[in-house]
């Protein structure tokens, strides 16, 4: 601990509720799509845990807090375990999983963003080094979810503004940190930001431009 | 080797078997399905190495022994690429090649989360942790294989019973370990019960739970 | 520093300059797939970004370098972005991307499969090891690119000798180092010996063999 950049106890604690929240969330997204996918109650455990848990992992592997904190606080996988419970006895129909898988994604993305980010600076990284850990921590989970799952990735294909507002919170973040304004006031208002700003886009489908397509007559998808 | 937990020469032979055992197995899984999927013999060689050694990789970066231990015993890679090796020459034809890859990743799966968890112990890691890192040895290997050829992981979409052997397996272990029972033989017999009840559950084809459907008619598969 | 294996300056500046080429042409192949998947914007400049360093990473996290330098020095992610928005505004039409593809994700294989193996060995990796290394940050970001995209990977499934030309450049590399013969001509010899072997194996369709099928009459591809 003597190590880590102190901010006192109000932030520690609103780390540990923004953290339990994010796995909770992403938790539930997981669960969901593998309901949608129709996978048994262990798949839906996996998957759970799995998104709840991967972006953390592979934030904390790339800042050396090994063995990472999802290995060593029972409570993640416990919290994981809890969103894999609740989606398994009480879900929508799986023509419907699409609206709440949503919404519980934008939140832990929203969550973690901020989170890993002040994860990142608290163990010495630079402010921009954190920053990108906290887009990697808020995009991590998903990925990983989409892969296993069979999906192409949210952050690759989703029209609607997936990474952008991860890179907004973890930058904001990232300022505030650099400047001594991170409080649990600043940092919840930019991890809300985030996922109000992802909520939105979803409701107004914003979408990031494309590539121009080249000719008139530009060919058919190929793979 | 002064920081490991140390078990006397008998337990770290049968830890060096029980590794080369899961390695050829899982080996053997891989390169059997890189024949289903019609890879040439590179594709082969790369899909056998990743399966027997992936799963190991994952859990010596999450319990800090840099490099992993694949990256330092030549016989690892050796051994994968010899199983590699027999099933490009000697292989079952494409439509029979379901049981024996089921059957050879049964074997790796029951032999890892055994060796996986008396590995993360003898790092230090407590009982619960080494039990988790016993779960993800035996899982990430046919994760990976399976992301890598593109098909749905069999811990998420097997109907029978993937996760759960390896589960009780490392459980077991872990117990084991943590009241100091375990000698080769326990550990063996762990190993041996892991495999035997995934290899039960495929043939008796137990399932485990799905999420209840939700009204009469529920929708169609949709990703 | 005190710790690496010194080479002087002429190498550190060629493993600095081959290092961010690799990064411009993995970056470019991933914005290409990209493009040729049609995702937008941000998904040309994620899958540019995960490509050009994801093997680097993975590399790093193997040999204990963290953070992995991409997290380190911004000019990774910098020439990464930079080859997303070249792709962006100027890219074939889609039909046309396979081919610059290729050629971007050949130069990337070459230079990475020298660079990587240097790397390793300065960090006190034995040589065989090191030409490991090599190969796995060579094919890492490759594979990472198809994964997200949901593509079988070049590695497995590429008829044309994808692994064996990074295979080749890399043990070249680690005998040259070995033996005290590494300059930044005989590594940039082997670099641009791989890179044309992948180039003429593409362009004359040499393939490896493929394990034979079994009977006269081999079933259909299943999965």
């Amino acid at each position: 601990m003597s190590d880590l950049v102190e901010f006192g106890a109000p932030v520690d604690a609103a780390q540990s509720v923004g953290n339990l929240l994010g796995v909770f969330a992403f938790g539930l997204s997981g669960a969901l799509l593998a309901v949608r996918r129709r996978f048994d109650v262990v798949g839906i455990a996996v998957l759970a845990v799995a998104t709840a848990t991967g972006g953390g992992v592979i934030r904390d592997l790339i800042i050396g807090r090994v063995p990472p904190a999802a290995f060593v606080q029972v409570s993640y996988a416990g919290v994981a375990l809890l969103s894999a419970l609740l989606i398994f006895f009480w879900h929508p129909p799986v023509r419907l999983v699409r609206a709440p898988l949503y919404i519980a994604d934008a939140i832990g993305l929203g969550t973690f963003c901020v989170t890993g980010t002040v994860t990142a600076f608290q163990h010495g990284m630079p402010a921009t080094s954190s920053a990108a850990l906290g887009l990697v921590t808020a995009v991590g989970g998903g990925v990983i979810r989409d892969v296993l799952a069979g999906v192409t990735p949210s952050v690759l294909s989703d029209g609607e503004l997936y990474a952008v507002p991860a890179l907004l919170g973890s930058t904001v973040t990232a300022i505030l940190l650099h400047y001594g304004q991170y409080t649990y006031w600043t940092g919840g208002l930019a991890g809300a930001g985030a996922v109000l700003l992802r909520l939105i886009a979803l409701r107004r489908h914003w979408h990031a431009p494309m590539a121009r397509p080249h000719r008139r007559r530009d060919d058919t998808p190929s793979v």
